[in-house]
């Protein structure tokens, strides 16, 4: 019977052909976690009287969310995971000055086909390459930790045909929110969603990431992009080798699809309190900003720079801006093309490698009564701070723009 | 009668000619605070029901304790100072992308002869161009930025000569420990002292800089540099214009003198848990450190990264390095100059113009257990975050040889 990718996927990973609805136990390729919840996977072990792993080489840590440590409890939690990787000499250990946790992922582990398990929720974000990625919570991951296996309720999958080329000013922000809007923010619960791309070159790896990234907002258990010659050549000059590759069927079944014309696409952003309240940036333009965020797992790459920079060049922002690369690589290769030298000229504050304000956590919290426009992917009531703060999130495109005038505004208008 | 750099300063401020131990109303330059104390000095002049200033161009605000803010409560001080700037149409506020205050004084306000006063200990920092600066209370400085004038107690006059030329890895903070270790914290209790420099451009402003902002740690009312070629060099590289110049007479007279020759000096360090603690590098080499911090307004300075640099060009650091160049400027001039890509090269995570680690506020704060060499002025128990870490200060060559090494090192071994 012909298998989506979905199905393929979790087919080899369970050891026998599985369909939409079984519960299977299945092997996982990488299994991983960050301080924030590391603290409570280790705990669990710990507590469990299990503390091992079943395979050095597929435990992936990363220091993200509070790094460097902007308290003396952080602080200690990350001395706590520093030890525990010392003790069982785990290698793909990602200190303070590497990167967010997804996006090391992606650089350096994901390949098209993996099973990969992460106590963070934006772990769709591999999907990207084609891995079937889930956050999970920290009992699960401890267990995956441990065992090298977890259990899925193998999910629906939901077939997105991505046609044409984006405007000069859209990314993968555009078509996930464009996603959110349509569909609203539980409407893929119990799915995985396979995004094809019409002209591979057309939507980059960084935009597919965005995309996969904000899966989990679609409450998508997975968002996979079905590997082509883009997955292949991301992981050939990121990496140095040709990955094993993996596509579904030609006949196989979905329980729904839909199209997006990429060329039609506008800047939208989503309005508070909800990822789903969708606008196009012309419905909220002009409105007041104090703080603008270029950055997170979401949109802290390389093109989301170059976006932002481009519209930045030569200029002095309006508001605080802070840009965060969302790795070490990714801040040294903006630095050789000159987008950091453009944004600190331009009065942004950079770091890297760190989730800072996205969460609320530091680096630029939200404060009571502040509207912040944010690359970043949520904005409930709080997420960045203050509950008495509003959170606008969109591309790098709209957000370099605002920064710019101090007010939402369309970047078409630096065309 | 002949003054002291002082006594002529301070006389000019109470319209009449002082000498130590009196006590005078004297007018200033400059009254300054940053986040952290402007939230109590404005609380200090809504409760006098006198939310005025004496004049807008006198007053100097920049955000640099817990910018980017850290937390919602620090959002909200920022949001509280910044309703204040405005309301008083204050023209020299810094948000968070400008620096650190004390840096901010020296590149843009801080004249010769000035009296500058500031709610912040570090004030002194300014007395590397010759003013009298000095970190009052929250309430005092409320009172000077209402009424433009404070008290004092004129302090008794100490002489402290430099000699020489430094060697290669000596700054301005080997010169700091140097008179602590000498003369131990508490001994300059109610004296200013002045620094006379004989050969100007071997002891440039930076170090200048490190040795006036120490002075509070030697317990010193203020630590002036009598102002030279250097210091109008200073002032018209870095403003365009060439400063008013004042200096001490002949044969004006002082409690007691003292002389550092600077080729003597080796690269020193403040043991914990005290500034006066002071050992040579070799006495405390090859102690196991777990993160470096090179920054503050002690160290964050262009020289400091130049020297970091030279040492950290090509390599890898072993340990944990956060290397935050402490105002905007420096920052843009250190990228110019090539150093921001060593050290990110290096692996240091770098941003600009906060204070972060050194008061244990944020973004690489110290955990229990933890050993920490930075380029900060304190290292008091708790300094830095938990009250069981250590903390080692030193100059920027030593704390850069550490980061390469993981242990204390002394940079002469990258002679």
């Amino acid at each position: 019977m012909p298998q989506t990718l979905t199905e393929k996927i979790l087919s080899r990973a369970a050891g026998k052909s599985v369909s939409p609805g079984d519960v299977v136990e299945i092997n996982v390729d990488i299994a991983a976690f960050h301080d924030l919840t590391g603290y409570h996977v280790i705990e669990v072990m710990e507590k469990a009287g299990m503390l091992k792993v079943f395979d050095k080489q597929k435990i992936v840590i990363a220091f993200d969310h509070l790094a460097p440590p902007p308290d003396v409890r952080s602080a200690e939690i990350q001395t706590q995971i520093r030890k525990f990787v010392k003790q069982l000499s785990i290698p793909n250990f990602h200190d303070i000055n590497v990167g967010i946790l997804h996006q090391i992922l992606l650089e350096k582990y994901a390949n098209p086909g993996y099973v990969i398990v992460a106590a963070d929720s934006h772990t769709t974000t591999s999907g990207a390459v084609g891995a079937f990625a889930q956050g999970l919570g920290a009992s699960d991951v401890a267990a995956a930790v441990i065992t090298g296996k977890t259990w899925i309720m193998v999910p629906q999958p939901f077939k997105i045909t991505l046609e044409g080329k984006p405007g000069k000013w859209i990314n993968g922000k555009d078509v996930s929110l464009k996603i959110l809007g349509d569909f609203k923010a539980d409407y893929f619960n119990g799915m995985s969603i396979e995004v094809f791309v019409k002209e591979p070159s057309a939507f980059p790896m960084d935009f597919r990431a965005t995309v996969s990234n904000m899966g989990i907002e679609m409450n998508a258990d997975a968002l996979m992009f079905v590997p082509d010659e883009e997955t292949i050549n991301y992981i050939k000059t990121n990496r140095g080798y040709e990955p094993p590759t993996i596509r579904p069927d030609e006949e196989a079944k979905y329980v729904d699809e839909y199209t997006i014309e990429l060329n039609k696409l506008e800047p939208l952003v989503a309005a508070p309190h909800s990822v789903d309240n969708v606008k196009t940036v012309n419905e909220v333009e002009g409105l007041d900003v104090d703080q603008v965020y270029i950055g997170s797992c979401t949109n802290g790459r390389l093109s989301d720079f170059e976006m932002a920079a481009k519209i930045l060049k030569g200029k002095r922002v309006k508001t605080r801006c802070i840009a965060i690369p969302a790795s070490y690589d990714l801040f040294k290769k903006a630095m050789d093309l000159g987008y950091i030298e453009i944004l600190v000229n331009a009065g942004c504050v950079v770091t890297y490698g760190t989730c800072g304000p996205c969460l609320g956590g530091h680096f630029g919290v939200a404060g009571p009564g502040e509207t912040i426009v944010s690359t970043s992917s949520r904005n409930f009531k709080g997420r960045m701070g203050s509950n008495d703060s509003k959170v606008y999130l969109s591309g790098p495109a709209v957000a370099a723009a605002t920064a710019l005038e101090g007010k939402i505004t369309d970047p078409r208008r630096f065309s």
